[in-house]
């Protein structure tokens, strides 16, 4: 195990019929904006709810964060919060929705050059304030709600940031506020969360044996109740086991004092960018693909990931690791996800281009040890046609 | 699973070589107050290392907390803090250092009635402020390092109190400090750490599935890295998996959302304040026999206990149970520790004193659903014998 910090002070307010608490949860004098996506929101209750809980607090809001928001929408939300003198932030809705919160608490504190928040990669943003903000969370998937990170989209870019100035003061997790999402959107949320676990897990074997076995567990569970609450919306019981396990699978817990790979995500952020491809697929189609290119790279913890998570005890090594990753794209498979880019008419001449937009991003060097390269990206999209 | 709050401010600070960055971590301008129990911490260098991290602050010394802190002397430290206008506390030890210092945390901003941050049970103490502190730990055990509790020993008798003020604001996990513990003091921390998991485990079964397998994870490792650590002094990886175990077991993460039982800590305080046997031999005595008497009460968890942590896949219910929770009681003789009252010379008379004790503290229905009975309770002493 590697040396680590751990730090974490997101209060996690879980389960049903919570949202009555946030009078306690935020400044009795906050003049406070609520951000959300589209009119969902509204139509589901959620926000008149919302509005009766903060009581006499003067309340704004600031609907229509896209899906991988973008910088020129939440400059309006910034130019808001300055005109009306904001000082509480409340994220309503997904993770595009958080991350865009995040950005604006701390664009909100900085009077001009709102890039540099982005530039950084995953150092942290080079600003020393940002509002306060909260979330309640509608949408399982990214971990936003309990981590420092956000993803932004900027001329057509996804770009990541980083600072602990970000991490919500609380978030609500509560199943209700999810039933009313499709289907499509619970199964890109189960795989969005799988490979977050993924990504901190396969990696090189480091004997952090309570990091691999909470990573572990956390699988497990997605794969035993991500499909129940895709199939059946009235089992909440599985539905809070599959939101808990989405915020504990990225909010600093199973990556604390182990590598990090972090390869398919910067892969799917550049498929999204270019095709607009929600980013739980994008991860489901690259994931297989890039684990039978590394199979000798991450063979001890694919054995692992074999007879641990998806319990195969028979046959040879290279017969275990296979069935692992053929079930790890069943499973994907099995939540109505495609995992072949022919799926969304990308062939060679977008591989190129993509592989080509990474090497302009500079991401040439990818994955815990730096060596997957984009001959090797280029491998692992050809292989995913 | 139940609904939940999760709120954990600590700051973790893990791995080798960590105690430099105090400098960091305390404020430039604060009056420190170390305190410590024996003099290991000076024999061994540790004081010095601190205060060569802490460089131009004030730094005042508080030594001689015992085992199971007394009331009488912490308010000893107290008295100095008061005097000496001390602004932060640095707790340098195990549980009973931690402990000891949150609670002169607490009684440092109370004028009087100190005695009335002991009196409510696991009700929040009814102050409102606390001197900040920070902990280096050096006995891995209790995670009074990473948690809100504390156990004070106030006329014979062992009192825990609780309360969010008293969260450190970091903790340094470093293995190198550990490892001039002696072997029975090592032992005697992976059996409470591993009945701390067990007593937030063992319980009914809720679905909290993510809550059951990072405990199971926690047991498994404590199971595997516990005994190297006890009879390996340079397996310095084990170690620190023993470590995050322990430190994991009792930060509120695996019990939120989920029954708690804590009969096997509340019998064995009592065993401690009577008979003076450290605190994890207690638990270690009971447990096993708390189980068998509890078998009906407890059979899903157990079994799942038995299956998943003990991986006994063959047998019937019975036996799988009861193989389970003779390897339980085994696993404990393997790190020394005896589970017979009688090797303490505890017989039928001293039995019934404790059971008499525990009805005048109120401790009459104990477990997660409070039907555990003092009748019970005697009748598991008896069967420990």
């Amino acid at each position: 195990m590697q040396n680590f910090d751990y730090y974490n002070p997101t209060k996690i307010v879980f389960g049903q019929n919570r949202l009555n608490e946030l009078d306690n949860l935020i400044p009795q004098n906050a003049k406070v904006l609520v951000l959300f996506g589209g009119g969902s929101v509204k139509r589901f209750g959620t926000l008149a709810k919302i509005k009766s809980s903060l009581g006499k607090r003067e309340v704004l809001e600031f609907g229509g964060i896209e899906p991988n928001p973008q910088f020129e929408t939440l400059l309006k939300a910034v130019e808001l919060v300055r005109a009306e003198k904001v000082d509480f932030l409340l994220a309503v809705g997904g993770g595009s929705v958080m991350d865009g919160t995040k950005f604006v608490a701390l664009a909100a504190k900085q009077a001009s050059e709102h890039e540099k928040i982005l530039f950084n990669g995953f150092e942290p943003v080079p600003v020393s304030e940002a509002l306060p903000l909260g979330c309640i969370v509608t949408l399982p998937a990214t971990g936003s709600e309990m981590n420092t990170f956000g993803v932004i989209t900027y001329n057509k870019q996804k770009y990541p940031f980083t600072t602990p100035l970000v991490f919500p003061k609380f978030s609500v997790l509560d199943p209700d506020l999810t039933l009313t999402l499709p289907k499509e959107q619970i199964a890109n949320g189960i795989a969005d969360a799988f490979i977050h676990v993924i990504e901190q897990y396969l990696t090189q074997v480091e004997n952090a044996k309570v990091q691999d076995r909470f990573s572990e567990g956390l699988l497990k569970t997605l794969i035993e109740d991500g499909p129940v609450t895709y199939a059946d919306n009235d089992n909440i019981e599985a539905r809070k086991n599959f939101m808990w396990s989405a915020t504990s699978a990225l909010n600093g817990l199973i990556g604390a004092g182990v590598m990090q790979d972090w390869s398919t995500h910067m892969i799917g952020h550049e498929m999204t960018a270019m095709f607009g491809i929600a980013h739980g697929r994008t991860l489901a189609i690259i994931l297989p693909s890039l684990l039978r290119e590394r199979k000798a790279h991450k063979k001890d913890k694919l054995l692992q990931f074999a007879e641990r998570v998806w319990d195969i005890s028979e046959g040879s090594d290279e017969e275990k690791i296979n069935g692992a990753i053929d079930k790890t794209e069943t499973f994907f498979n099995s939540l109505g996800i495609v995992t072949k880019l022919s799926h969304y008419n990308i062939g060679d001449e977008e591989i190129n281009t993509l592989v080509a937009n990474m090497k302009k991003m500079g991401l040439t060097h990818l994955s815990e040890t730096g060596d997957l390269t984009l001959d090797i990206v280029h491998k692992i999209l050809m292989s995913a046609k």
